[in-house]
Parts: C-alpha cells; structure tokens; sequence
C-alpha cells in the first residue's frame, strides 16, 4: 500500500550516500539504502531504478536550468554569454549549506569506477542540454558544442575547488560557486582564444 | 593446458563483433564469443577480463601512439602542432581495408549504453593521455586539457565521418582519417578561436 513518505528521496539520497561511505559501494544494497532511510524498497524503487542512480538523482533538473536558462537569455547575448547565464542558473541551486553535502557526493564518486563512469555521462548530458539550447538559438556546429564543452568544464572545475575539503580551508577565498564558475568560464575563454 | 592459438585476440574480437551484431550484446556471452572463434573460454579470459573490453581492445595502443608522437614532436611544435602529429600517428593506423570492420563496431557501439559508457571513458582515457604528454613538454593548464580535448574531438568527428556507411557512398571524398582528422582540427582550432 502506497502512502505518502516526507521527503523520501532526499531521507535515501543521505542514507545511501552514508552507506556508501561507511561500508562502501560494492556493499551497499538497496535495501540497505532502504532500511537505513527507514522506508521500503519499494518506495526506493519508486523513486529511483538502481543504487547507482541515487547520487544522480539532479540530472534532469540541472540539465533543464542550464537549457532554460540559455533559451531565456536575450538575443543579442553571444554563445558565451548565454553559456554564462546557464551557469549562473545551476550554481545558484548549490548553496553554502550544501558545500559538506556536494564534497562527500564528490568524494565517493572518485572512489568508484561504476560511479565515475556515471558522473561522465551526467557531464555528457549536460554538456548536451547546453548545446540542443544553443542550436535552438541558431548557434552552428563546432561553436555550440564548444561553447557547451567550456561551460560545463567551468561548472566542474569550479565546483571542485568550491567542494575541496582542503580548498575550504583557505579562509581567503569566501567566493560562491557562482562567481567561482564565472572566473573559471573567463579563464578558459582566454585560453581558447590563445590556443595555438 | 595453455597452448598458441593463431591471431587469437583478432579472431576472439570479430566474433564478439559478429555476435553482438546477430544477436545483440546483451545475448552474447563469453562462451558464445569463444566458441564462434573456435576457442576456449580460458583463451578468452587470457585476452580480455569481460566481453563489454572486447571492442576496447586498442585503447592502450592507441593512448600510447598518441602520447608518443607529442612527446616526441619538435621541441618549438606548439601545443596544437603536436596535437595534430599525435593525430598523424593514430590515424595511420586505420588503413582503408580496416573502414568496413570500424563502422561496424561504431554501429555496435551505438546501440547499447553499456558500450558507449565504455567508448566514453575510451574517449577520457586518450585525451588524458595527450595532455599528460602535453605536461610533460610543460604546457600548462588549462591550454593542455583544451588542446587535447580538441585533438579527440578532431579525432571523433573525422572517425565518424570516415566510418559511417553513408559518407562512403560520396564518391568525391576520397579523404584518408588522416586528411580529415587534420581537416577537423583546423576546423576546431578557428572556432576555437573565435568564440565569444
């Protein structure tokens, strides 16, 4: 009988992400998952196919800021600059409160390759949610995906220093993901520009 | 009792090959791959650890010519210079008899996820082998990583173009991989560059 579960994804993204922390990921069941959140397996199921989709649980959501975002951008805006407003969108989702939270995500996913491999296509999804929305706006081929390619680098790059335990420990840098991604999308642009 | 069995790792490769095209890649195990080779599943396990590696078999090669031809370009080449002589040296390797058995595996690759998250990691692994050697010639970052990952794409879209079934029905375009992963990157390298 199916009832109504408070925040169920969110109580089994923590629980797994504790689990696989804990025991790791090879050991982790659904179950477990499950039992830990102090739900069924049913209702995981419900929310998700597989243990290895709980981390990345966000992709559709991110993929559809980024795309929103680059649509919305005003006509005259230029590949980089609808690419700058995509970014602004999703990082803004990803506040300080959720820096532990994002590095423990990042810490676990290194360790796995099953994880990494899923992290790599969420990238590729990303990546492709941003240069379908750029298309839309006429932006031809190789510019949209280029354009697309520095943007998401810019997201995960920046997002690595931001989740770094150890970068966390600099008490200079105070920067938001958002401007982190910013600078890092500026410098990359210099770079592609200098390339020869 | 082990013993030498003739082009082994080739025979084992096409008949993965033939099999996942007959009767699709989740149908296909081991023992069916060995024997359609006439061989054993022990001589199967000596080449490859499971039958998703079996399409992968060149990735090692292949990282390593490219790496090689960076390292060993010029010391004034630029990074994109070297770049395009890692490309030369892949590329010389897929001679024209091999463009039927390359489109094949594309196609087989194309249909089944688990594959193309193998052919993504395939793709990770020779861009970070190119920007390693790049390190080593002390180009830094981010010019190393946004090289590298030009040459892959470079190397991607002219395989692609090569390899699919309809592009060879263009009997004006004669191009060799070489000529057309060269033509790519000079391709990538301008819209790199003008990207705003």
């Amino acid at each position: 009988m199916a009832r109504w579960e408070p925040n169920a994804r969110e109580r089994l993204v923590r629980a797994a992400l504790d689990l696989f922390t804990e025991q790791g990921y090879d050991a982790t069941t659904v179950t477990g998952i499950a039992d830990r959140a102090g739900l069924t397996k049913t209702t995981f199921f419900r929310h998700f196919p597989d243990k290895r989709e709980v981390l990345f649980a966000g992709q559709d959501t991110h993929a559809r800021l980024l795309a929103d975002a680059i649509t919305e951008a005003p006509g005259p805006a230029t590949p980089l600059q609808a690419v700058g407003a995509a970014l602004d969108a999703i990082t803004a989702t990803f506040t300080d409160d959720r820096r532990e939270f994002s590095a423990r995500v990042r810490s676990v996913t290194a360790g796995h390759s099953e994880l990494q491999e899923r992290a790599a296509l969420k990238r590729a999804g990303l990546a492709r949610a941003m240069s379908d929305a750029l298309h839309h706006r006429g932006v031809t081929e190789p510019t949209a995906s280029l354009a697309a390619e520095l943007g998401v680098r810019a997201f995960y790059d920046a997002f690595d220093r931001w989740a770094d335990p150890a970068g966390q420990a600099d008490p200079a840098d105070h920067r938001t993901l958002t401007e982190l991604a910013r600078h890092t999308l500026d410098e990359l642009h210099a770079a592609a520009a200098a390339l020869r």
